[in-house]
């Protein structure tokens, strides 16, 4: 496998779907996919798949399909998932519990060991199992435990020092919720989830249908 | 305005950012933008900027710059915020109710109406003065409100039956955060806030940081 190749960021953002995809087919039975097969369920063109798919190191034989076992594991060592990233949550506020309760980041293979706020009346409460600390020990706390991600459900006005802090300590990623586009002094990768952009263009394409209805009549 | 012309998806998806980024700069009292300017701000180049707004009419005066809150409100009249639209909320469990107290939502001129669920200890209470209701009676609210959007935090296995309950009862578009790639019977739109393909890109990231570092040594 060729890691020095700079894998583009739109390849980067399908690996996700293919391995949403190839996990549906494996819990279905299926064992093996044709490069076209899996293009027409996912509305990307085979050579656009195969072009991603030698990214990494092309994972499949010409003409006899991908093994979606073996897809799937080489999606999970790619994407670092068979690490076992561990993850704190900064924020015990609606967010944070409803991430602390989010099947999707444990069943991808990431541990959640801690939640940190600085309201006294959720310090040493829990939340799904996860205790929940007092955001003052957060550093200690990253640097004994090894800690990988910190995911932000903080107050916008909280996020960027909590931000420097975590990353003072040797976080390794963000994963922000807040409504910024986060930069940390130290640059490391962070995923902005904007909520309200999907929201608004989910708005946009309702909208486009009424002014197309409306020219209609 | 020409509303005719097809926007491609990349554009469509732009038009959220280009809307926080002009908000910010509004908020800080700044009155006008070059393109320049802008697209140094966004990372896109200032001919991919005029290219994305001549889709919705230009928008500006070339060398003079473009009006920022008269380009706010027309970016709100295409992505239909300017319209107010209903919402409701099917599934009152932590995603439910995280998406209830999340600003953003009501920030962007959306009306949160009522909230659904078929748990007898959740139907009456309410949440953030949000009335959770029981879910029976769903197709009777949306129609009697005009609800134009559902926002769907079920677990996966009701998605699919209540999604097609909806559609039903007049929706027109679905904001989608189970673990599927939602389709309806009858096409509507619909965004799929899949987190974890989030969590996971950030990973992939930090996965090659490390694996960068450790061919260094």
């Amino acid at each position: 496998m060729d890691n020095k190749k700079k894998v583009p960021e739109v390849v980067i953002r399908r690996l996700p779907r293919y391995y949403r995809y190839l996990d549906e087919l494996d819990k279905s039975g299926k064992t093996r996919i044709s490069s076209k097969e899996l293009s027409e369920r996912m509305s990307v063109t085979a050579s656009q798949i195969r072009q991603d798919f030698n990214y990494f190191g092309g994972f499949g034989q010409q003409g006899y399909g991908y093994n979606i076992k073996y897809l799937l594991s080489e999606i999970e060592k790619i994407s670092g998932i068979s690490k076992g990233y561990k993850v704190i949550i900064a924020g015990a506020g609606h967010m944070g519990h409803a991430l602390a309760n989010y099947s999707g980041i444990q069943k991808r293979g990431f541990k959640i060991c801690a939640m940190f706020d600085n309201d006294p009346e959720k310090i040493g409460t829990n939340c799904n199992g996860i205790e929940i600390r007092d955001i003052k020990f957060v550093k200690e706390f990253i640097r004994q435990e090894n800690i990988d991600i910190g995911i932000l459900t903080l107050p916008q006005n909280a996020i960027e020092e909590v931000a420097d802090m975590l990353v003072e300590s040797g976080i390794k990623g963000l994963w922000n919720f807040a409504y910024v586009e986060l930069k940390t002094k130290k640059p490391i990768p962070i995923e902005n989830v904007h909520l309200s952009d999907s929201l608004m263009t989910l708005s946009f394409k309702i909208n486009q249908n009424s002014q197309a209805a409306e020219d209609m009549n």
